[in-house]
């Protein structure tokens, strides 16, 4: 593993590191913030995943969430949304391909080659933070904005145990019924959708729910609410009688302005569990 | 004046917005967060300038300023660091050019067509935002970083009761004696040294001073120390007696996550002065 970058931030560090992933069979950068107390021991982590377009720098420079995290003693983890590179997959979309990884293990060429989202973020990254870095196993919790939404709340619901607490900015919630979602499901899975279940919230939510609380934010003025459902999801936690906070925020849109408003909450809301 | 986009945050608004500059001989952007208190009238503005390679968009989305002025009740501007455009004059460099207006008035060819920051941040941008937006122009303040730090100490100490308090983050303390300041001021003013003295936060310390409070944090590990100079500033304000506050922020580099560790010191600084 090869450190891109440390620097000092909230008296924690802020890190940018760079490994060969054998999931995803590329290299991969992900960043980390590890507050002080992490000198003195393992300390509690949350899963931040981006959306479309984004790498692991995006949040990590415009979300604001270091500061409640210090304060709280709470690691922070800031994923890339796909493989990368010269030898990997793309296309001219923004919505598939590199940075639009969906989170998913794709089965379908050309992208199967490297798109393992699912596998790295389920199983090697959270290894590789284990042993190379002061994390608590033990205390793990999940965040992410649009599609990084949709991977936090599949993640979390398809890993029972795993998280302690999820929530979610303007999250994607019912992909397998909007253009945020048909297209990228086919893409990776192909046409069989059956095997697209476990990858959309709201269906996941009808058949498992969570263990746990759940957050979760949308903008009344977002751009892409056809692409988000959020009242999908809002019926499936309804019905299911899930513990669970919906907030529809007036007036905030889908950008990184509505995600660091309320970035403070969500951390606090995940530090209660953590610590709890 | 034409808006690029508003984004509500933190209860407010982040806007953007082009107009065309009659200083600079181009159009012009910056960026401007109204509390919701500008609903109900005018509210106190703090000038945040930003650093070399710099636009209006790297403060307004790293520096995470907004949370703290929102509860505060002030508005930010964030303005461009220099005229941009096809006809502006630009050098290869970084520090020099487009991105690198060094807060002068330029007397030098090719830069005096349209390298008239001073004239811009003095005058015309204070009149636009006191007539456009819901702005109390008998309530300013001003910070900023690195080139922006000098421009910030720059102005305020040439413009006596303009504003009420100043800070800088890793100003640019003593450019008449560095790489950063000898080459621009050279630049942009010519070789008459004598022209340079008002744009230099040392010598205008030793002149003048500041007839307010003064705050400047600058981290022990910054990368460009030498080109900062803070023990050249640091020594002219105690021999001055100069009411101010200096940080030397042990491990903190020169980058934004520097910048959002302490904005929230500095924002609180302002509002102190602002509201008082």
């Amino acid at each position: 593993m090869e450190t891109i970058s440390e620097n000092k931030c909230f008296d924690g560090i802020q890190g940018v590191y760079r490994h060969a992933s054998s999931s995803c069979n590329c290299d991969m950068t992900f960043g980390l913030f590890l507050p002080r107390e992490a000198q003195d021991g393992p300390v509690p982590i949350l899963w931040y995943l981006s959306g479309l377009t984004c790498t692991h720098e995006n949040a990590m420079v415009k979300a604001g969430a270091q500061m409640r995290a210090a304060e709280q003693g709470i690691a922070l983890v800031f994923p890339d949304t796909s493989p990368r590179g010269q030898g990997v997959a793309d296309d001219d979309a923004y919505d598939l391909g590199q940075g639009a990884g969906f989170y998913v293990n794709a089965t379908q060429l050309p992208w199967s080659a490297h798109f393992q989202m699912w596998a790295y973020l389920a199983d090697e990254l959270p290894a590789l933070l284990t042993t190379n870095f002061a994390i608590d196993p033990t205390r793990q919790s999940i965040t992410g904005h649009s599609m990084g939404g949709h991977g936090a709340l599949t993640l979390a619901m398809n890993l029972p145990g795993r998280f302690r607490s999820v929530s979610a900015f303007a999250p994607i919630c019912n992909p397998s019924t909007t253009d945020w979602g048909r297209k990228q499901l086919t893409a990776y899975l192909g046409t069989d959708e059956t095997t697209w279940a476990r990858h959309d919230a709201t269906l996941m939510m009808q058949q498992s729910g969570f263990d746990g609380p759940i957050l979760i934010d949308t903008g009344t003025a977002d751009q892409f609410l056809d692409h988000l459902r959020p009242e999908a999801l809002a019926s499936a936690i309804a019905k299911r009688r899930q513990q669970a906070t919906l907030r529809l925020q007036p007036g905030y849109d889908h950008s990184y302005f509505f995600v660091s408003s309320f970035i403070e909450d969500h951390v606090t809301f995940h530090a209660e569990a953590l610590w709890g």
